[in-house]
């Protein structure tokens, strides 16, 4: 397999390494994942995570085994493995889907570096697509992270936020901090940061306050899963920043590659949400053993979508 | 002056003791305060806080100062200087006002027990007005704390759900989080575990998706200053629960005696929100250094408030 160089993501020389990202900002560590199990334990507690990314991530590590000399057997079972990981982001699934039509074609590199290309392609079709609706002088309102970590391209959201910087818009970014996991906080303030695109960090719950004051000219969020009616699963709080940019006539926007698309799900009811461990919202603040609710994504309406960003353009 | 007990604050043979609000849950601590800048520091770092306690926790705090000897002038001084301590609660204004009309009537002593038993009292009231408005079953929304541990009474807006536990309604209580400083998942959650009050702790941002579940049947939160018009500020965060409690028709009360009315502002443009250190947002997370916006209040229109409960019944 060819060498390949994501933000979060290595390929090289035979070898595959990924940026944990719940050591970032304030730690640059780079793993090496030897086996699909592995790859399993890094989705699962986030050190590999966004939506795109998980999908190419199981890919190399699926051709990466093969290419050491795994079975076909033994492929199948790990990608079956991988495949449900994380329950939510069907990039995932599409991406493990793909390797398996491949692998039955002895094609599983090849595939491989398809899914990581393409990637990287279908964000700057977004970008592309995306920059035109952001305005010179606009205040953006973003949530999670979507940008080089969570894709091998230069993102969904944040990559259409980057090339509106890059192109001259002279912009300012609102991030959600976004708990409980706190990626914007982490992730898209550290990518910012890089970018030199000027920002403020903000807790999820100013972001009603700021549009009240008229601070917020656009939103744009990405998905983990967008149903065959256009509604659309995020990182919690998500749902919550919609209803606010309806209240406050806002434009919101949700950007994503064809392949968070699931036609398989009817409606945003058919797409499974996956529910995390309660520790991650008890930190070390609440009562110990106190009960808990924390679903890690909620589901936003197509009616309350302005439009989708897809790589083929609005719809 | 008298001995008195609260949740928080305790006045006993001459001395004034408060509960540390910010090591709790997990530590107990009660702080002597043996002078006025020490009451102004405890309030400035959130170890006091619930505008009406910080309101009566100043006035006893004069009283105690006066019986040590503290000259009238010491008095004035010292009240001018708690007065500013912070400067959106309302109550802790009129409180200091109160105390210095009675140092020039020679009545401080006095003065300070009329304020802390008011204080309970205008809790019953709002509990007892309040409490007619919760059904059997009903699933409850609050954010931030406006228990015993907010006032001297047994609360806000907690006290109307406390009473409704009380009088054997079976209710549950989602509790918002409440960021940046989690008095939410701190505080609250601490006095519904004391009180078997059965509750969930969420963060923030997930209201919105809870209200699109149906998952919330009336939202209850308190106030550090209401407008003569009816606007309400109240811990950030409380404008967006508004926002999604119309959206998705659930009746949202704020509840508040009438020490937190103030009639002066005409309406909520006119109310001075705090804004405090940015590392209350940055925390361990967020990269050093970087921008950060940190309102410690929002301002509600009344238009999006179903009713006030005040101690005088609803308005």
């Amino acid at each position: 397999m060819k060498d390949m160089v994501s933000m979060g993501l290595r390929h090289e020389r035979g070898k595959l390494f990924v940026l944990d990202q719940q050591k970032l900002p304030h730690q640059e560590l780079w793993l090496e994942c030897k086996s699909p199990q592995e790859m399993v334990d890094l989705i699962h507690r986030l050190a590999v995570r966004g939506a795109p990314l998980i999908g190419v991530a199981a890919a190399l590590e699926l051709a990466r085994y093969y290419e050491r000399g795994a079975t076909k057997a033994a492929v199948r079972e790990a990608a079956g493995m991988l495949r449900v990981a994380r329950p939510t982001a069907v990039n995932l699934m599409a991406a493990v889907d793909r390797m398996l039509a491949a692998l039955a074609a002895d094609e599983l590199v090849k595939m491989a570096e398809t899914i990581f290309d393409e990637d990287v392609a279908l964000c700057e079709d977004m970008a592309c697509h995306g920059e035109l609706l952001i305005k010179d002088g606009d205040r953006i309102l973003t949530h999670c992270n979507t940008g080089g970590l969570a894709t091998v391209g230069i993102g969904t959201a944040l990559g259409v936020i980057r090339r509106a910087f890059e192109n001259g818009k002279r912009i300012h970014v609102y991030v959600d901090e976004t708990r409980p996991l706190l990626q914007g906080a982490r992730l898209t303030a550290w990518e910012l940061t890089k970018l030199g695109i000027p920002f403020t960090l903000i807790s999820d719950n100013m972001a009603g306050m700021l549009m009240a004051q008229k601070k917020i000219d656009i939103a744009f969020v990405g998905s983990d899963r967008i149903a065959a009616n256009g509604d659309a699963a995020n990182k919690i709080g998500t749902y919550s920043v919609a209803v606010l940019a309806h209240y406050h006539h806002v434009p919101f926007y949700v950007v994503a590659p064809y392949t968070t698309v699931d036609k398989s799900c009817a409606t945003g009811a058919d797409i499974p949400i996956e529910e995390r461990n309660s520790d991650e919202i008890r930190g070390e603040a609440a009562p110990r053993g106190c009960a808990v609710y924390n679903p890690a994504f909620d589901v936003t309406p197509r009616k309350l979508i302005t439009a989708l960003v897809l790589n083929t353009g609005l719809a």
